[in-house]
């Protein structure tokens, strides 16, 4: 799928979250806002920012709003965000599901005070937890499982000695994939759930933690990369330092990190579990080379997210690697399509093929998936069209033939090409002259040591999953 | 308090509700519109309106926004909220408290499905029930009292067969000022407190239902006046008709409305339990010219809630009415005051003397309140410069004197120049010739037999009240 | 005609025009803002102001948009408009040409640098001129008449000594009803077209010079009233103070004043060549008791334009004055009517009937204007559903049976219900008791001694017109 | 200079031009709209598309605003833009000039009806011809050289017998750099200056002619590249074909086509005078590895606009190419820098590096050009922060040591780092291990037999220029 086709088909991430806690009392809105931007990729629809003054009232201020970073945030709201804690939030768009109310962060009021919390993934049992809930006098006001996490931290809150313990004792309830950042009036708690499924790291710059979901925001606010929260391990960031509670810990090879994260959703530059992306997709191009071998001229990756892995072919196979295409920039959030054009596809609005690359060669051209199809079959008419004698497509995932329940949005099966066609019908359909997609087996390749999660691929989810699709349960 | 004054000085009303009930299943989003149209003046923060389609899915569809009718709803947004049973909601700006979150209605998930609640009035034992819920677990994401009451009414649906009797049950446990509108998957439910202190009224256009905090809402959309909600009455709106519950009712002599629906915040047109708010201001105006008769020779009322008791103070006294201002008809919600230009005063932008008609007179300008005496003072200048000899300044609610614990946002006490100056300081303050206040005693003239509450008055609250300002409580 | 029927009909004023020089160097864009503020009821399409720095590089700033005062300046817009000599322009929406082109002042650099022009009113001679220098050359990028206007000033001035010189013989041309301001590098320049059709006055506040098109804007910006400009008459001011050439003027006789100023147009608080306009309008309601006397019990005014006529009415009649309707002061530039809710008429949404005043009442009911009929129709049906037994109409203007080429946008002949209708065919379309509208020989009542113009009600024009409809020459 | 230095420093192209004709009566608003969007890296100020009907009123209709053209056009407004032939344009944003007056397609009345005018470049006699023109005269309401241009066309078509006579006899008299589509009332008119500065091409769709700044925007229409207008043509497109005039053409070695649009405006997509520019730029790389050959173990290129030579420099040196930068690809226009965090530096937001590509590797860094050093310098920071051992720096254009004429905003000397300090002396004020600048006499490599203006790095112009800074003349 090339990112031309996410807009289309849906395939998305839930979310990015971030957290900062300046010990010295400055605000810190301004980091929390520059490391947002660096997470954007990992959710456009709405986002958010909260703060908290420690030394002051505790009172948390709050600004969420459908939209980018940039749409939302403003210097003026940004100076009347005062508080050196808080915690940001970027969110996926999920189709018909644009509502400010499911914006986060997640703002409560509860028995101790006040708590902010943003989320990114799923749970598994947010259904039966909600309704458990309900059936004691709950409402809800979102459609997003945060809420219930809120919830459970807040009912636990009642017994626990320590905002910590009440969201330890909430990780016991919840299942499913998730990164925390908390904060409770002096305290940025992070937690990550115990197959890793979600990523989250530490970084720091002089008296500032920071807490984020991928390295790239560590960079973004010119901050040491400290380590990553382990899969399961619970951090909590005051005065004294980083507590850690590595209670609801499970041995590694129970750990399950969503291999997704590698192939498309982080950025090149961020490095997540120690394994860096780019290196990963580097590893994934090259095992592409190894099974996929071809007699070609140019190796060419889909921008953005198939140019590393079309360099990785390219060192594996010594066919040179090209700029096959021109990506216009300024494609953003609000580009339409006037109904009365057929003749210019979205596909050409934002991408166009260089002819003089690809004229007269035999093209291998990397995509990190393929969904629908549409796209690919387009880029590869493209280049066609421009010249290129033979487009040899390689695919540095395996095909999806099972859904996500713990944030990936991946569309429903109907949508799913793989679903329903063998690889071969695929290249037919596409018009490519081979295809290859990248074999189960060789994505461990990927991430060295790391137990990773590659259900949609397998179907062997790491934990009990519902039978249904529940994505809508709650719209 | 000249309209002109209440920017400044943040003496306002809470809310405005709304609800709409089609039972031939046509949309009712637009006369909910419509209905929230004509109660803007109640609040100019923000606004929603959510509706649920009874015969469908019965899921609540919402939508709420910063800012006034016009400006959260277009054809656009108002086509998409399909469904035939709604509830909307103006909600009054309250200095800093600016968050979208607090917007109304409220939309909940719980255990018996959806609902939603338009809520205007304030709780006096909202902490402690905020508190006790916070025991329990409870979390809450605005500072509304109204999430207080969604709670206590999810709570009680666990037992109560009906969503009407579970209301009625959570009635039993919240003290203050509420008129309620719910939209239950399929029914209408309107509710009053047993003081009646804030309005509520019931309309019906054919085979669709209306329930409004005034009946200048009910002709806005071209239906008839059926008859007000009752004191402690819960009205359940269902195909079968309209069912009455009395069993919170208390006796008559125990209701305690608020007066300042009739003095200022109710429009002129509507009619609250009886009586006319037009026709009490007459009599208001009739009062001041009995207790304080002057030899003048024009009436003048401040723009706009002062015109009305001019005119009664003219029909008793004798002497001509007449009109001294030009308001300017463009005043509106982003109206800015550039920094640079001291000379033109706020009052001067929104209203201008007509010399022609003041020129050499003895005038009687009558306001509905003095909160601070600035603009007072400033129009009484206005006034003499245009050469009026003479200004005599009646007031048709006598001297805030007490906090309101009910939803009328009076300023504290430091601001409240009745609060540390006598009548006779005032009137020197201001520059007027004579000042004479509506006398406690009157204002029983204005709403005949109603019992009514004038606590900001005389300090004769109807219930029991919290000690100190709640205001802030949660902010 | 109500308001209210004015954005339907399209009946309006073209424009207001505000000057400021401020001789000690202060910035004036903020007085400009706030007399375009007082001026607004002349124009809501669009407005603009042009400043520039007398002491400093003479270059014009300036800032234009569609839109209300308030819609287009904030104090940031503002602060960037340095400059102590500037004209600002609202401009009215006429159906269809809504186009930021066409917003002024009109910034033009020619042979003597750099000049802002503020022009009201319409030339008869406008296409004709067009031609003439498009013969010659000339582009032309707007379709308003002020840009040939401000052509034929860059024409003369390269034989004219001056800048006033060459407005006067630019006046010379130009042929039909104008106010002019102009900012010439360390002039400010007024002039009026000899007939004086379009009103043009002169403020002045310490060392600051005012010109406005009404008396209302100089009170705004807190200045004292000078004179008005005269007909034919051009001011120049600077340092040394006004100058005034006269040389243009016709005998007082010839002069035609729009009488429409002082029936609808202008503010009741402003005076226009020493003829009050509320007093003129009272005189107006007088004129109407005596030429139609009737028994009644209470004469109202349709708000706002018909409220003044409505109290002469009253005084002369001896009926008393009463406020039968409620106008919603939130109705504003972007009300939505939306489709589906046809029960809900346009007037009511703005306008709402006092039952508690009119039942069973005699009602005498002014207003200014009746173009289609409908509005008043309307009105009239909402006053007998709310009980009124009888409704007198009166009306404080003759039929309009001409079209207007000066810059009062008329409907139609086809709109004008009494250009097809009799007074008693139309008493009966509109469901009234009796109708009266002005007898065109007491028109002169409500001005005295002043010459005006009355074409659209009897043809007579001041000077020659072209034969056919001009308005959409250059759409 | 890194695109990142763009924004600071101010360099930039000075607009693009699309026109389309639609034979079949088709509206062309909305390929207008795609092939704005393919050229807006040429200009981000602002944009507007004017259109008119050939067979119906050939009434011009337009809208222009400030922004992208995703900002200024929706479906609604581009299917209010009727017609089948039209001009659009997009602007670049010059510091402080950003007026919407400035913004065009110019649309102008004039003797012969109407025309709409889109122009990209510079005129060096602009100022010679407003003063001649002022003297007679003439009038101007913007900035822009293209009204200049409008006037000479209105001017001469007084005596030409066509519009692209008008054109022709208008080229005589004005001297610069211009591409121009015009839209006379029935036919599509393309010109570019005799010396060829600015490109100019021509596409078609079936029956749909279209001109372009480039041929990306052709192939964004999905239309087919007929061929370049040639330096000096005049091309008219009607019903009836395309017809040339090359009577104001120059022999081949006069002309001078702006190498900056092959270093670095034009799209790599694009083919200019049948060049590539991707080509262009890695004959660019080759030359630089030719001239300053150096032991590196990787070379990467700035992104965007170093990218491609970046490429070129590998395949010569045999160094091999790699990806050190991650670039957010959510900067935009609106992106804010909020003060209170100096640490979070505007280059760190926009680009970050891949540590695990660097690290320990001796890199080649290939971009653009220097503009004032500072990004770059920051950019070699953040290599060898990231484990670079080495950076040496290969600049694909020579020193910027003398201003453009032709509409290059290049910035004043002070500004440029090359123009107070020899390579050496830049090299190590950026950090760089090494600094190689291509040199001039390779330029020629680039362009093959093209002749081309070198002017900003050698003062040799290919025509006369007025001796000072001309740039901010009318601001």
């Amino acid at each position: 799928m090339s990112e031309f086709e996410k807009a289309v088909t849906g395939l998305g991430e839930e979310c990015g979250v971030f957290g900062a806690y300046d010990m010295d009392g400055h605000d810190v809105a301004a980091s929390i806002y520059y490391g947002l931007f660096a997470l954007q990729h990992r959710g456009q629809e709405s986002c958010g920012i909260a703060v908290t003054d420690t030394a002051g009232k505790r009172k948390v201020l709050s600004r969420k709003g459908l939209g980018h970073v940039n749409d939302v945030f403003d210097e003026k709201v940004l100076s009347e965000l005062k508080g050196n804690l808080g915690v940001g939030h970027v969110r996926y768009s999920t189709a018909g599901g644009t509502r400010v109310e499911n914006a986060q962060p997640l703002v409560i009021n509860y028995v101790k005070g006040t708590l902010a919390i943003a989320h990114n993934g799923n749970l598994v049992n947010a259904i039966e937890l909600r309704k458990e809930l309900e059936y004691t006098g709950a409402i809800f006001q979102t459609t997003i499982d945060s809420e219930v996490i809120a919830y459970h931290i807040a009912r636990e809150r009642l017994e626990a000695a320590t905002a910590e313990e009440a969201v330890r004792l909430a990780m016991k309830k919840i299942k499913g994939a998730y990164a925390l950042v908390v904060s409770s009036p002096r305290k940025m708690i992070g937690a990550r759930d115990p197959f890793g499924l979600k990523p989250l790291c530490i970084g720091k710059r002089e008296n500032t933690y920071f807490l984020a979901s991928e390295s790239c925001a560590i960079a973004a606010v010119d901050a040491e990369f400290v380590r990553d929260v382990l899969p399961g391990e619970i951090v909590t960031i005051t005065k004294d330092g980083i507590a850690s509670d590595m209670s609801m810990a499970m041995p590694a090879e129970k750990q399950a990190r969503c291999i997704f994260e590698y192939i498309y959703f982080a950025r090149t530059d961020s490095t997540i579990d120690g394994v860096n992306v780019y290196h990963s997709r580097i590893i994934a191009g090259k095992a592409l080379a190894e099974s996929y071998p071809v007699e070609a001229d140019l190796v060419v990756g889909v921008p953005d997210s198939g140019l590393v892995a079309a360099k990785g072919y390219s060192e594996q196979s010594g066919i040179p690697y090209g700029m096959a295409f021109h990506k216009n920039s300024y494609v953003g959030r609000t580009f339409i399509k006037p109904k009365q054009s057929d003749r210019e596809s979205s596909v050409k609005i934002k991408l166009n093929v260089i002819p003089e690359v690809v004229k007269g060669k035999r093209i291998v051209m990397v995509d990190d998936s393929i969904v629908r199809g549409t796209t690919c079959a387009n880029i590869i008419k493209m280049l066609k069209k421009a010249g290129a004698t033979e487009v040899h497509v390689r695919i540095s995932s395996p095909p999806f033939l099972h859904p996500c329940y713990f944030g990936t949005d991946v569309p429903s099966n109907e949508q799913l090409i793989a679903h329903s066609h063998t690889p071969e019908q695929i290249r037919d359909m596409i018009g490519a002259d081979s295809l290859g997609y990248m074999e189960i087996e060789k994505l461990k390749n990927m991430v060295g040591d790391l137990h990773f999660c590659d259900a949609c691929f397998t179907g062997n989810y790491p934990m009990e999953v519902p039978g249904e699709d529940i994505s809508q349960a709650f719209e």
